[in-house]
């Protein structure tokens, strides 16, 4: 039966579909099936730490050609993700002078600059003629096969002087030494700048590649954009995790193991809680009110959901804005300033929304006793309150962790909801108690 | 006095540190006083928002330099963000050719990959060799002044038959035809592929640029990672609002007014009240069992709130997932099963300690009356029926939103909280009547 002797293939894109959903050892197996012209690409496409667990998985002859596949900076990625013993066999596999850059770029933190760099980029002296430079990148890049994006400029003592594009070197006249149409104000980053701040550099000027210099200018290496894809939307998933009330989880949903996943939500949801049982102890403190007034009671959720709401609106665009520097540090009195004459905009609106549901309410089902109208006002004023003080707690929050050198993202919005219940029962039973002593209190 | 004679200037640092808090007047004045030399940089490193008021604000003699300045994808972002006559008058700037580009590109919807598409590209024949496709390009660059990322070979009809990157052209041996090197496997998007879909692709496979062609495989334009990573910003700053309970502002921070601010939050918030109302009337329903058992009062804020940040969490973490395509709509049935055990896991470990609480108070401050108990089981159990209900429905609210076409991330984990709040009052009552029924009820 021929049919069945020969090998069957599976289509890259069919293996890409499948992926999320494959164990290990299918994936290595499947991974084996796709033909060689696009498998490249396939595993180029997959994630560092997909890479090291297939490239581990496979018989110790096969795993060079996948592990010289991969650029410094991507092989520095795949080698962290291993174990202490899968390292060192990753890093074997690697002919010297890459191993080498690679285990130069593994000192580096894994969120700093350094981190991101290719440690190999095209050079030229500055008194080679335009033609000379694309005779020599010619012979260079034909020997390396390395991609070039632009070419840098350094003197002997590798200091950087200036940076011109392939376009630039094509355009310039024949004869024309580079010196001459380099660009000389090059913007650059140092190997410690944070991994987020150069995201910001690349999306705010809209480059391609950043330069990586040291604290005298000598070149080092070069940080690409595609890199940096990658890093800010790791960066945007932490924070719309934290933001959601949970550890970031720093890996795909289906990836995480299940006790992984109960450790990493099972922590803030205790803290949250912790912090809620506050509200146990403020109640106990106003149970004699309940008991007198048990209409009281019915608008408690009402009353702290609409702090914790108009609080998490608060805390997440500061949060949003301090990521994309829309906003600073020192803006924080402005924003406060603003932030009280929206809450109380928004407080107003609620609370006579509330007095009518009341009002109405009571003509409707005479749902609320004789005192009705002084429950209404109760409520509606309370609102006002309750939405002002959360969201000018919610917007401050993010300023307070960020001036105390914590992340901003870690205000998230349950955990600005969980504080401003808590205070939201003290304003509630504290104005309950001016508008109703006499009447039900 | 020859000092207050010379000129001053800003430096384009200063001024974008400035940027922000500058009223459009002071930004036209302060623009001017930038040295030439950096204020391209300066000027191109604006959002297309802020370029087109900035242009618009300055003399018509002026305009002219900074629009050409712009690359037609660029020039069209301007022109959106301009108002109808403002975008004639910039229309007008633009030399012939381009602006017979930029309004072909403006008849793409903002969203879709035509909207971010450069018609400009490098283009060969497949016949000419790697030394003539050097000569080419160099004098084409030459003329256009256009910047190179890849060369497409295309047919006289204008099909896409492959595509050679700068590099590879230099590597290529001396004489070898472009066809005979070039990579035909060539990933493309139509221009009515979704531009968060080209974010994704960019993302996933590490593209700097990708080509845009027609139904008939014929090349329109390319588009370039740069104008990608603001766009996936965007999205993420979209997601980040919508998660955390508001409309997404599309702007700044402080570029948006008093009355827009409040407009755009009051919208969600009201929403988010008229749902909690429900709580009142859910309350009402359980009016008599608090008025003769008030400490079931005390521990409503504790039950319903953590209902909500279990929601939020699962919310947050699905909806991220989603839009990253880790999870596909088809994979719900698995997330359900996960989240159901995930729920089960969490609202033990919530109820033990909401348990142990009551207990040890009990024992500290005789709080809670002889029944105390039987109130700790209660809402120990409360607490694991809400907190699974919690996050189950957090976990497939997203994916009935995708399925019935609305953006999932909709469901803001404050609808999730809301949502929950209700319905947790219900389980807890449900629950306090079986175990308190013959003692406190």
């Amino acid at each position: 039966m021929p049919l069945s002797q020969e090998p069957e293939f599976i289509a890259a894109h069919e293996l890409r579909d499948a992926w999320p959903v494959l164990s290990l050892e299918e994936r290595v197996e499947s991974f084996k099936l796709v033909p060689h012209a696009t498998a490249d690409a396939f595993f180029l496409s997959l994630q560092a730490k997909e890479q090291a667990a297939l490239i581990l998985a496979l018989p110790v002859g096969e795993r060079r050609t996948w592990m010289r596949l991969l650029a410094p900076d991507d092989a520095v990625d795949v080698v962290q993700e291993a174990h202490a013993e899968g390292r060192a066999a990753l890093l074997a596999e690697l002919d010297g002078t890459t191993r080498h850059e690679v285990m130069a770029l593994l000192a580096y933190a894994e969120d700093e600059a350094g981190g991101l760099m290719n440690p190999r980029f095209a050079r030229l002296r500055p008194e080679m003629t335009s033609d000379e430079a694309i005779r020599y990148l010619r012979q260079q890049t034909r020997q390396t096969g390395e991609t070039v994006h632009e070419v840098y400029v350094l003197d002997s003592q590798q200091h950087l002087l200036g940076v011109v594009s392939l376009s630039q070197l094509f355009r310039a006249p024949s004869g024309m030494p580079v010196s001459e149409f380099m660009v000389t104000q090059v913007l650059t980053v140092t190997e410690a700048t944070d991994q987020e701040a150069v995201g910001q550099l690349f999306s705010q000027r809209g480059l391609m590649v950043l330069p990586v210099v040291d604290a005298e200018n000598r070149m080092k290496g070069i940080i690409t954009v595609d890199d940096i894809v990658q890093v800010m939307q790791e960066e945007a998933t932490e924070d719309i995790h934290k933001v959601g009330g949970m550890e970031a989880l720093d890996a795909p949903y289906f990836s995480v193991g299940f006790i992984a996943m109960v450790r990493k939500r099972a922590g803030w949801l205790l803290v949250l809680f912790l912090g809620e049982m506050l509200t146990a102890t403020a109640m106990g403190h106003f149970e004699h009110e309940i008991a007198r007034a048990v209409v009281l009671s019915l608008f408690i959720p009402l009353i702290i959901s609409s702090g914790g709401n108009s609080g998490s609106q608060a805390t997440t665009l500061i949060i949003r804005s301090l990521a994309l520097s829309e906003v600073r540090l020192r803006d924080w009195w402005r924003v406060a300033r603003r932030e009280v004459g929206t809450g109380l905009a928004l407080g107003s609106i609620l609370g006579v929304v509330g007095l009518f549901r009341i009002v109405v309410w009571q003509y409707l089902f005479h749902s609320y006793g004789e005192h009705f109208f002084r429950v209404a006002l109760t409520v509606g004023t309370s609102l006002v309150g309750v939405v002002l003080w959360g969201t000018l707690s919610g917007a401050m929050l993010p300023f307070a962790l960020r001036r105390a050198g914590f992340d901003p993202a870690s205000a998230s919005a349950p955990f600005v909801a969980t504080l401003v219940d808590v205070s939201g029962l003290v304003i509630y039973f504290t104005v309950a108690s001016l508008f109703l002593s006499g009447a039900l209190l």
